[in-house]
């Protein structure tokens, strides 16, 4: 069952450690399948060097669990909402990849500096606002899903596949697992060059938006020029 | 004679250079069999490339050598005024591990910034008040422990499993050995991350309680739900 | 055809990764033949792991494939420009190093803080102008060639191998394909240390032209001493 | 001739890369055999990855060649000034290790803000003052030598065996080449804690005095207590 997928949804979780994006199991990553609405997940608080495919959870879109005998991810509810909400998504990551979470737990922004930024993000990484005590206290891993997707509400999400959940960590997305844990590898990279940036100089204004034009769509949409296609 | 534990102290003294805490001999780790009474420790200034379970040093609470053929960590009256005190641990490891370091000898306090140090501490690692000059020239590494023990006279010491000890460098400690140096690379992760954080906002505020409160007790006490169990 | 090169080509493209100044495909290095007129360089958006000799391309100075499957790389003709104006250089390497591209980020020439900068820069590291609307919108490659090139009309681009082109990312270059490389590991240790440099001294001035001088003098030039030639 | 040295030498050389001290060729240890006044010390701008003990070159104290196919370090004459002014050393360590000579190009002493360099400095690591031209344009290496020795004027190089050269990078000593290492991989860690120490708390003071004289003495000198001895 969704044999391909698992193995999109194993090669990206082992991805995280590799990219220096995860301590310990601080981590998960997701898959999508649109045509059955099933989701491929890792289990939760298993680390990464006894991952196999065997210990993933198959869930549908409401939190059952499909197939697999571990507990999934104590943040499936949080991917399920952006599968939800986010129809051209295909594969979901969280991290606490350490200098996208400075940037978290700072409450700020990730405005785009460079074309590093525009080669991925067609503008600023946004950050939610901070949950309530009711969202906290509810059902709080679906909270965090909602609080991400009012964030969106004006952003196309595969424009901008990041996301920095405030006092927490950030959140990423991609056609599929696979591109959501590249979209986490450049986040973590951006999040790091714009602090050096600011420190260097703190009147650092953002790019100019032809300049971030330019280098978004050079690599996406129909004019791409960027690779071999 | 205790082999189970040794084994356990050797592992973790082992894990100290594989996560980056130490550079040559400054770490050490111990662990105690409370039926026994018995603390197995690494020996001191010996490297951690050629250390072996036979160097390990078996001591009773009083520090007195009940086998082994070298000298304890010179550390040794620390960790057992720890075990004395804290009678919930099984497990100390002290390292100069350069984040946590860099906050210990600015004498500051990590207050809890985001979810990654709720999901360990249940609230600031706190730093000890500098030493006067009597304990310093007295029995400084047993003072040393006592000044440790004086900072948490109101913290549990298992829901704050860390210290900043003040011009020095941190001890952690945990419910075994494999537990305390857990405890000392999520240390070092959000002291990173709480130096970078401030770099970015330097006016940035510790997380709500209640995120602090979901965030803990979703990992630990009886309602805890994160993990397999 | 130009078997050579292209084996200088491969390997310094492949330096890349292992000095850790690229991540994914941020990169690309090329080297040129004076005699034939021809440049080899890397294909667009191939990954390292997978790179081989036979995905080079060969193209002459107007960008005109003369040899090779696949496409250029995207940056391709502002490697040309730059060996159509730089009659003294025979490599190009252009990166996203982290240091580097946070000074171009900042919009910040880095200026000669010390000796290690000295023997490799004779003297500050500098920054081009932004680049204007109609630049971007219009060859966009070659203006960015353009504009390091305006950048160097009063320098010796063999004396000051590196650029950071403003809101993007450094060029640097050598005489052949593996010094340019050499000169981008150079350029990322400096623009390191330069920030740090600032941090503990706000007031850090630039050093001394005598010690530039002796410094860089000592290792290029009819007076040289370093080395074993 | 001196093949026991030229291990040692040969090991120390090979340590550098080993620690992350160095780039490329950017550093050099000598060792110095005092009954035969002779030292040995790594050719001029040879990789490590290269080097072996036949390349080893043997000079006297006045920096004849004794033995060598090579050129010695074009830092030989720094070596030797040390050598002759501080008999008590027996190696001597040159390199740009990054964030030491952040603090050289600073132009900033290190002060010991913690026990991690009172375990091996007996006090701040001092800066010297810059060159003046003369110095620069004569026997520069010499002089850069003679700038070392008057910063120690005070000193006890065996106490402090490590100087930040102004605008340029450390030089490290001890009673042999591998202790010289040794004190060169304490300074970069130490320098990298001062600065971060400094962002965490921009008024840190220096330790007091009283826990510098415990570290260092139970280290060092007739009442140490620390390792097997």
């Amino acid at each position: 069952m969704l044999e391909s997928l698992k193995k999109q949804v194993l090669d990206a979780n082992l991805a995280l450690p590799k990219y220096g994006l995860v301590t310990f199991t601080w981590g998960n990553v997701s898959g999508y399948d649109k045509d059955q609405g099933l989701v491929v997940i890792k289990p939760s608080g298993v680390a990464y060097d006894d991952l196999s495919i065997e210990d993933l959870v198959v869930i549908d879109l409401e939190g059952n669990v499909v197939e697999g005998k571990l507990k999934p991810s104590s943040d499936t509810l949080t991917h399920l909402v952006l599968y939800k909400n986010f129809p051209t998504i295909g594969g979901v990551v969280h991290t606490h990849s350490p200098w996208a979470t400075s940037w978290a737990q700072a409450g700020k922004p990730i405005p785009a500096l460079g074309t590093t930024q525009a080669d991925y993000f067609y503008g600023t990484v946004p950050v939610t606002r901070r949950m309530t005590e009711e969202e906290i206290n509810g059902a709080y891993e679906l909270e965090t899903g909602n609080v991400i997707v009012e964030t969106f509400k004006d952003i196309n999400p595969l424009e901008l596949p990041s996301v920095l959940v405030h006092s927490h960590a950030p959140f990423n997305w991609g056609k599929d697992p696979n591109e959501a844990v590249h979209n986490a590898v450049v986040l973590e990279e951006v999040a790091k060059m714009a602090l050096r940036t600011y420190q260097i100089n703190p009147d650092a204004q953002p790019m100019d938006q032809v300049l971030l034009d330019k280098h978004y769509l050079r690599k996406h949409g129909a004019n791409a020029y960027y690779g071999q296609k």
